[in-house]
């Protein structure tokens, strides 16, 4: 999809949680990633080598991936600047923003002018159909969340290697700009016409008869009121068996809305299973991933263990602990019975 | 927004909801309705002249209006050779499907040619961004419904024209294309990019301190699996006060969807009811809209005198008995007290 090495984008980003496509990149696809591009202003770091576009050209970086996200994605004229940067110093440019780089005539003419590519993450595919909510075989989880970036997409890959560890077929099917990168394909349906969001799941997971797992991505919350219409109609295209509930401890307001309370762990998951019976009247939770960076490792394995006795699920952090206990429930379900089209 | 007198487009139509534009302006801009044009195999009449292309250029219409709408939008080669002929007699073109009439070249090059308009109504806005949720001055009510295509335009429009007649501010807030060619503005939530739905709403109905109702028009429904996205970002983003429950009792399966039963409406409007407190607490249902076209006046009264004893809230057919009973309820209620920040 694109051209590694990379270079990745900080900016001027002080929000550790706003790069995340970067950071997504730094951990899953680790052996691409040359080096991270940041201003002087900007407090954060991924561990890489610190380099200029200039440097990074020079040590043979591919492409210039602008991994940074805020809710609306807009273009920011700093981050024209440091694309046009790219460009001049021969390199690919990518991003997973809303605002599309070819909608940029600098960058196209650029792009143009020296043979390189602009790549938007962020398009969805031209044939979208609108959702029929069919029951169709195959097997699905689908991580949910109490809000935005609290780990869907890495609890996410984490199971679906965990699935794959037992032996079993398993896909991790990307819905957002950053598990687009790291997987090398999906659907952004953040970035879908509204009324082709569940349509947009049900292509990007069609029917599959190998036993194997489809492991779908999760969006936003059906809590968050900027996002909950993307989550719901994810939600029903997913047409899921298993739901993985993911929460961040430490997250004390809805990202991006100060004031704003997160749900309850129980109430999150009951409201999603509840929405989802509309499309899979079998749908079960499987376990909770939680995001425990921000604890000491002794707290963080309390509160997994109390959040399981509290919800009678397994849960986990899936980067600290593993998901074997989610994978321990997962693979002692049966099968479910092949789907009829009767509702 | 377009040039009346309109021809409006029926073509080979043979499903009397998917001609609901050309119904709605025939309905509500009677008196700019000039005719009907439908090929021989369309069975559908909206009780206006049925003219030819020429006919109708030659009586002075303006606008053919492509007023026919269906799951996905398309753009098919029958309804392109049709806009040709309008543009060939001196029409400008009108269309409300998601496939825009911009992206087909040989239509675009015979307007330019000509000097006519080419007019995408369901183009969303380009300057939209995400919703907060933040609590907002003014009144809002919002229609819902039990399934798309149910009357909640019809709806929406009688309860604005009430409020008026009681001596209220209302505006009528279209938010699909029928409403929006009646309206004369609006914006067309189902082709929204799918973060930006409850933006886009916050968006067309925001803080108002004149007392005034913001009527809004609602679409597809929670329990529609195509569609239910739309419906939750609409409901999170309109903030209302009141909803009313809008539902078709001669509908035996959800629209699209062989098979789909409806949900009832005590399950319908507590779902609707619990989502929307997410931005709106206070939160209250308001009455029951039905569309009783396929019953007779005795039926169609005892339908909406056993439903308003069911649930408890005035009932009624909005077209055949105007909408009183929910103007008596809507009137008699306090006006909601000034929004805080706190939550």
């Amino acid at each position: 999809m694109i051209q590694a090495p990379f270079l990745l984008y900080l900016g001027h980003s002080s929000d550790s949680v706003g790069i995340k496509t970067s950071r997504g990149l730094a951990t899953f696809r680790s052996g691409d990633c040359l080096g991270e591009f940041r201003h002087d202003d900007c407090p954060l770091t991924l561990g890489l080598p610190r380099l200029t576009i200039e440097e990074a050209a020079a040590a043979g970086a591919r492409t210039l991936v602008l991994g940074i996200a805020h809710a609306g994605g807009a273009m920011a004229p700093e981050l024209i600047d440091d694309a046009r940067a790219a460009l001049e110093a021969g390199m690919h440019v990518a991003s997973g923003l809303h605002h599309r780089l070819r909608d940029v005539p600098v960058l196209v003419a650029l792009a143009e002018a020296r043979g390189l590519r602009l790549i938007d993450v962020r398009d969805p595919p031209a044939d979208l159909r609108v959702g029929s909510g069919e029951p169709r075989a195959g097997r699905r989880l689908l991580t949910v969340g109490t809000d935005c970036s609290v780990g869907k997409m890495y609890a996410s890959i984490a199971l679906a290697e965990g699935l794959k560890a037992r032996g079993l077929a398993a896909d991790f099917r990307a819905t957002g700009q950053t598990g687009i990168l790291i997987a090398g394909g999906g659907i952004p349906v953040d970035a879908v016409v509204a009324d082709f969001i569940s349509g947009a799941i049900e292509q990007l997971t069609p029917a599959r008869h190998d036993g194997g797992w489809d492991v779908i991505e999760g969006q936003g919350s059906l809590f968050h009121p900027s996002f909950a219409g993307v989550s719901l109609g994810l939600l029903h295209g997913a047409q899921p068996e298993a739901l993985v509930l993911c929460h961040d401890p430490a997250r004390a307001e809805m990202r991006g809305l100060p004031g704003r309370k997160l749900p309850g762990l129980e109430e999150c998951l009951a409201a999603n299973l509840d929405a989802a019976r509309l499309t899979s009247p079998q749908v079960a939770a499987a376990g909770v991933c939680l995001n425990t960076a921000s604890l000491e490792e002794a707290e963080a394995r309390a509160l997994c263990r109390e959040t399981a006795d509290r919800l009678g699920l397994p849960a986990t952090d899936p980067y600290r602990f593993g998901v074997e206990p989610i994978m321990d429930l997962l693979c002692a379900a049966p099968s479910p019975p092949a789907p009829t089209a009767s509702r």
